[in-house]
């Protein structure tokens, strides 16, 4: 089983593009921010509305806030822990299984975090993909003292 | 003295390791976050407390909040940097000495944030472990003009 | 054309030179609030200011804090995609290219924000660091997928 940072092994490839869809979908946050400014103008800094006035609470563009910042909590540390996991030599299966539940629940938590859905939608989603990442960082860790 | 992304190199496993542990610890906030939230219930969006109301700024919540943060600013960086560290070819040495000086500085600023120690208990162990950050930044940078 | 994860690999080399570039300027922004709150006197912790007031909006400290907060939502996507994307062999002048571009714009960012800068430069700045990560992270999910 090779175990190395190329994507010449497949369990890499798939952490890359797995990595760059939650990175993309991550900067998007940003996007959504900007439109919501824009077309709200609910803007935080006076350079940004000059001669208006400065918002710093529209609900809106918080809840977005919210959901970038979670993103950053989460998904950082998935690309982190997820690029140490793949020369830790797992199988191609179960590292598959890991990188697709994360990506499918951070997909299914950002809709669920802008579109206010009932919880437990967000909660369940958010622990999901904690869990996927958890269980990589134990992985790398009792790789790492042995 | 081997230097690659592989855990058969003795200082790329240790960073593994202390990358791991103090990202759980990154991630370990989160749920201190949700039960101070749950238990107190002081919920940030509607849809989770329906028919309560938003408790936006509770000092509990905002003092995890912070030191969350303050991970997310520390403990990024120190992974990211400490990657491309490793690949310098460092001393198992001074590697060693690196890592175990963020974790231990790391984990003490969590104790002294959430307990809210008299300072400089929080200050200092924020300054030793972001000395260690920025030693290995410059050797990465060094490395990476030559 | 070498593509691993090494100094030798001259692509790799910039790479983690302009990374170790960014995120020192990342860590530089916990100084200014440092240096900012001590000399202000704006503590946002009951323990940093015993017997004294806490202050928790100061438009000084906020922006830096905004400031900093950006970066984590763009310098942190840039050096994980960044790695992923030396993987994929890109040729060292096109390589070249996206570092450079995104070191130069988030200094020019980090300049607009703090010295409020007239718009568009901070817009301009960020918008075009923001593209050369996306233009990187397209490349990994493209090299993931074959």
């Amino acid at each position: 089983m090779t175990s190395d940072f190329s994507f010449k092994n497949p369990v890499f490839a798939q952490f890359a593009f797995y990595a760059g869809i939650v990175i993309l979908k991550t900067l998007a946050m940003s996007l959504a921010t900007a439109y919501h400014r824009i077309t709200k103008k609910v803007f935080i800094n006076p350079e940004d509305n000059p001669g208006g006035k400065v918002t710093p609470n529209d609900p809106d563009v918080e809840r977005i806030r919210r959901c970038h910042l979670n993103d950053l909590e989460n998904v950082v540390p998935f690309v982190l822990i997820g690029g140490l996991y793949v020369l830790t030599g797992p199988s191609a299966h179960a590292a598959a299984l890991h990188f697709r539940i994360f990506a499918a629940a951070r997909i299914f938590h950002t809709i669920s975090y802008l579109f206010a859905l009932p919880q437990p939608c967000r909660a369940l989603s958010f622990v999901v993909g904690y869990m996927a990442t958890a269980s990589m960082a134990v992985n790398v860790i009792r790789s790492g003292v042995m």
